[in-house]
């Protein structure tokens, strides 16, 4: 039996500022990556998303970032091992009081931004995270794109992690990004891309964007929420997911 | 048998800024309100403090705050009922991350400047708090200033309270502090505040500063961290403490 | 000759996150107030704003607020007569430095939510604020609401005024403005709206909530900038003083 | 006619925090890096600065550094140059207000931690700088550590420049400073710095940690304000600077 996890990334709101559509996409979602006020969020947000997603069913994730709200967390910045594992504690710490207001565990982590990219081969940052999450909660599971040092980590020191795939992105041939800028980078054709989730979903493989064959985990695919085409999309996979048998539920 | 806890601010460096002698202090005391980044405090600070904490068996609390480290938490900002808890929520979920980390639980939540000086009228801010901790963690005890509608409120919902005395200030005929700026506001003479103390906590009785005798509960001292005139008191209170035979502990 | 400016209040966007439809609002208005960091805006958006209001002829003031992003300035904070001077001074200065990028000079001063709101009674407050301008440049041009206390310091300070009045709002007796949770408090028929407008340029009169003749001084309008239907009013107000022979200019 | 002007960072406070001794350190001083709230300062230590540097005659310079107080603008931050343009801007304006205030006008920038680092060699975040100064006014004097690609620039694109040298620390071949964590990178015979110094005034030499020649231009030299030891060799230097003729004066 097949089965796919859909996650999202919400909670992004600051104050009297909106971003994302946080109630309409968590209808058809599994897994909600919550920002935890450093990059975004504040804890009006942190609580609205936690009911939600209460009221939904959806399992919470802490999506920490750095310290960076004026760049959302996604500008690099040249922090220490310990600044990245308090910083990333004080988070799961932060968001882990509003899922239990509402009776639910921290379910996940899911690195934002810069810091999620960094995860891909920076070490240093990956072992800060895990050492964060070994400190306050080892049931944490953690979320990697495929290809990243972050899960190799993870696993080695006795986390359980969740493989992270992303339908409208391509593939290099270490399983990274195609970076938006180079051409192909994206796959635009919808059908294209459902199959080729399916297909990292029951196979397990993917075709690089240089026609390489690569093994990759399906185990989590990544949900945009923001605009009417996202949520379109996102009713379209899940249709064809349950077509094909996979199961769509948290990890 | 009397006992007395002794409590102190600490926690309250920010980045490359310091405030405050945490690891002289620490040897004194036996509970550290620990600011939580939002007046004041960092991850990094914060991570330090409760490993200070858990090496001199001083049990660590919230000192949650006004987000506003520009004004130290010090000025009155007008919040709602649902910011005050939310912000109370994050505050107390980042600091138990640090806790949890050195094998320690969150002991109890002692609010700091105006959130704190509001809670001697202000039900709305009290029940907040309150509320923020029925949420998070009932088993968290509320450190109150003597005459706190705080402490009532506390009680009369179900927590654990723990009043809190001053040994350098007059207190006004309802348990208020004298204002600063007032005559007679601070007890200069280091051994009629001892006399004080020692009377609050054994007769629990204290005359305010318009001859009338109330009364009080000294549960636990509010010791000032700063400079090596308050280390030198902090050691004189504690002998008189001793030889009077009152025990000095956690409450 | 009668005349009347159209003010909107831009530059509200930080980082990732959008407020406003700048670039919509500005083809309709004579001034820009600007946000400067405080409670909204960042360098950045300054920058556009700036080159937006260069592009289209338009005056560019200063829109200070409190040091509280997270609550968009809009809560009361309780600064002292310094804090105020010097922060408005800050974001004069700031602001500054974009208009003169573009070859422009600061034209005005509006303060922001709480802050402006504080404006209406309260002396100390305001006289920060005159303080503050006629330390860095006395020929800005102080924007007030009709009936603020602002207006009558800046006025005997030697400062010159410009007297904001709303489309949308109905007055008190005393020309505040009848808070919006009390009945009758929005202006919500369009075309009287645009009729009390005109008669407050042409006349300098405005009948209360309670029916009272007021006298009032109609130099600037504030004009919203949000939603389709706002951009509708201006372009509909707009035609309606044309028509009344009421030039459309900045003061 | 020999001269040298002294410079040191000085308005680093924040708030409650205090970071340096600005009243003592500047009386020994021609110029103040004045720092803008970014990486550190705020309004009313601006206010106070510029307040003290009219008393005594000290010109005022902006500190300008990255947006992250957190990390006292020490951490490298990827940023645009639309961003550091811009960053810069708001900080030059910002601290113009408070030399307006007292009469003065700004004397030069001088950027700050690691901003002021990668100015050593990093041309987008130089001409960033340039640009932002060229726009805003370009009068102000451009200090520049000896060796910095940031020092031609500005003298490529018309500034003045000021040429910056520390009395203790060694140089590499390149006038980079050697390294902190690399031996010899201190030079703590404070003898040998004053002579140090002397020569890098006199004749524009010193000797860099391999032994070879290298031409210097000693135009400004970085004085610490930090402790008592601090302020004892300034007025030492002072002290020979004036026995060997050489002028202390502004640039």
């Amino acid at each position: 039996m097949y089965s796919i996890d859909l996650n999202s990334d919400l909670g992004e709101s600051f104050g009297n500022y909106t971003i994302g559509n946080d109630s309409g996409i968590i209808q058809y979602i599994t897994a909600a990556n919550v920002a935890c006020g450093y990059h975004a969020g504040d804890p009006m947000v942190m609580d609205r998303v936690a009911r939600l997603a209460k009221e939904h069913g959806v399992v919470v994730g802490a999506h920490p970032g750095y310290p960076d709200l004026l760049g959302f967390g996604r500008r690099k910045m040249m922090l220490s091992y310990d600044e990245v594992k308090n910083y990333v504690k004080y988070q799961l710490g932060a968001l882990s009081a509003f899922t239990r207001t509402y009776g639910m565990k921290l379910h996940h982590v899911a690195p934002h931004g810069a810091m999620g990219n960094q995860c891909q081969n920076d070490e240093q940052i990956s072992n800060a995270i895990i050492d964060a999450i070994l400190d306050v909660n080892p049931e944490l599971i953690v979320y990697y794109c495929a290809g990243a040092v972050l899960g190799e980590i993870a696993s080695d020191r006795g986390l359980r992690t969740c493989c992270e795939i992303f339908a409208d992105r391509a593939y290099m041939d270490d399983l990274s990004l195609v970076p938006r800028k180079m051409k192909g980078s994206m796959i635009t054709d919808e059908d294209l891309a459902i199959k080729r989730c399916i297909r990292m979903v029951k196979e397990g493989k993917v075709t690089s964007i240089n026609g390489k064959e690569l093994h990759i985990k399906g185990e989590t695919l990544c949900v945009h929420g923001d605009g009417e085409k996202a949520l379109l999309f996102v009713q379209k996979i899940r249709k064809a997911f349950e077509e094909e048998g996979i199961e769509i539920k948290a990890f």
